[in-house]
């Protein structure tokens, strides 16, 4: 047999069709990426060694658990979102609170509350402006909805989540808060800063290569649940921030960024412990109803990526 | 200022060239990718839990080590071997043997003899056919080249390489071997089988999901080093494979399938401890005139990717 081949009769026997016992889906993914790839190669005349210097990229990243770092930074979470929301306008679906990307660092399992919740800890006076986020969960026809499941995670004061940052006990800044009959929810916490990319890192390196910062503006992120209701991913902005248009992530949307009602008095607020004058961020959710069990599952990306292996 | 994007909006957000301090080439090649990545997202309808998989899968795949496995497996390791033999014919540098691709296991530094070596050790007899591969390294004119370096590596009788195999010693069926003044290199090892990727790996389960097998057939690797020609690296496969045509890593080449002498006399072959008939494998290797000193350094692909950085 003949083993010389050209670039295109490589590219089919790597990724001819029809093989028996393909997944046919994966097989069309595969072809067509390998396909722009094989053909960015060849026009854009990439040498051996700029391809093994991505080859050793990939894996410092992949390796120090940065893919889904690149993915935000690269613009692919927000374009899945901006694909969501064409569907949504398509189907007449697009009323409610805007969905914006959930991000690497959610973790399930927060500890659950009724109605109300203490995110920080005692004593965390010191670590940022103390607020209290309220309001209530809804579907599009403003009825309340109770017993919604509002799960929250936010940095701390340096920028950095539980879970990934062995300082933090676990679960710290992150809480699940379930409605009231009246659908409201209310939590404390203090305001997180934003913060940038780990310096030094894979993802750094690609950045400081295309000339582009890693900084995101200082926000919160959501995950909500309620039964018959599109499970909702979003994050909030605190007003202020100078990357609040500038976000790495592109995560940044209309509708999201939280008004702060400073120096509201603290009658009423005694049982999150806020006895002086502190900032109240009013806010509602505004939630889809599901068209199938599977938009109601409370699930975040990862575990609904895992599902499929 | 408005936060609400576009699909080609933010690509372009993503992507915009021409940032302060920012390295062109980088920044063309990361936009040519994340484009065709968009664009292929948006045609091919991929949905969330579709783009996570693939996250995950490829997080998966770089931490186990297997970047460089896939990059062969689909093609992209041959595909870079044919556009330097494009190049070399458009340039008349098309004589010698052919290039075959380095493959990811590779480590530098074996220990190096004069004119032979045994690249197995005492005893090895049974783990499989004995054989002495021998033969001159030439340049293009046919003049020998004395005092070219032969680094040769293969695989066990399990297929697996020291190094990336714990159960193997450092530099098992790694040697490195010095041409004489007649330009003549021999080594004493045993005939290696071939071997698949690793089973229930990431690797393993892309190539089951695109219907494609992941066998290797039977090889020995090499990198030769001479001073003021071109770094050559190239692998070897031994004849009778049934995959020899339909390599996992599209490797084989014309010209590159050895040609097996079987119950050659062990006379002269006393100091390889050869003393019963055994199977010589006549080769030589023909080696191009460096343009420049990088065509003709000691690197691997590694060492070369690492230095960019």
């Amino acid at each position: 047999m003949n083993n010389e081949l050209t670039q295109s009769e490589l590219l089919e026997l790597v990724t001819l069709a029809n093989r028996p016992n393909a997944n046919p889906r994966v097989q069309k993914i595969t072809a067509r990426i390998v396909g722009d790839l094989f053909r960015a190669i060849d026009e854009l005349d990439i040498q051996p060694d700029e391809f093994w210097a991505g080859v050793d990229w990939l894996s410092r990243l992949a390796s120090s658990g940065q893919a889904g770092l690149i993915t935000a930074g690269l613009g692919f979470d927000r374009l899945l979102d901006i694909r969501l929301d064409e569907a949504d306008e398509r189907a007449g679906r697009n009323a409610g609170t805007p969905r914006a990307i959930e991000g690497p660092l959610y973790i399930a399992g927060a500890p659950l509350s009724k109605y109300e919740a203490r995110v920080d800890e005692e004593g965390d006076e010191k670590r940022g402006e103390t607020m209290v986020m309220e309001g209530r969960v809804l579907d599009v026809k403003g009825n309340p909805v109770a017993n919604a499941v509002v799960d929250v995670w936010h940095a701390n004061e340096l920028g950095r989540y539980s879970h990934f940052d062995p300082d933090q006990a676990e679960y710290a800044l992150r809480r699940k808060i379930e409605t009231d009959a009246q659908g409201r929810y209310r939590f404390r916490s203090f305001l997180p800063p934003g913060y940038a990319i780990p310096p030094n890192s894979p993802t750094s390196e690609l950045f400081s290569a295309i000339g582009r910062h890693g900084n995101r503006p200082a926000h919160i992120h959501f995950l909500v649940v309620a039964p018959g209701l599109r499970t909702l991913t979003t994050q909030v902005n605190v007003p202020g921030d100078s990357f609040i248009d500038d976000d790495f992530a592109f995560a940044t949307r209309d509708g999201l960024i939280l008004t702060l009602e400073k120096n509201t008095s603290p009658k009423g607020y005694e049982s999150l412990g806020v006895n002086e004058p502190f900032t109240r961020v009013p806010f509602d959710f505004v939630m889809q109803p599901a068209v199938d069990e599977g938009e109601a599952a409370p699930q975040a990306r990862v575990a609904k990526a895992l599902a499929l292996a």
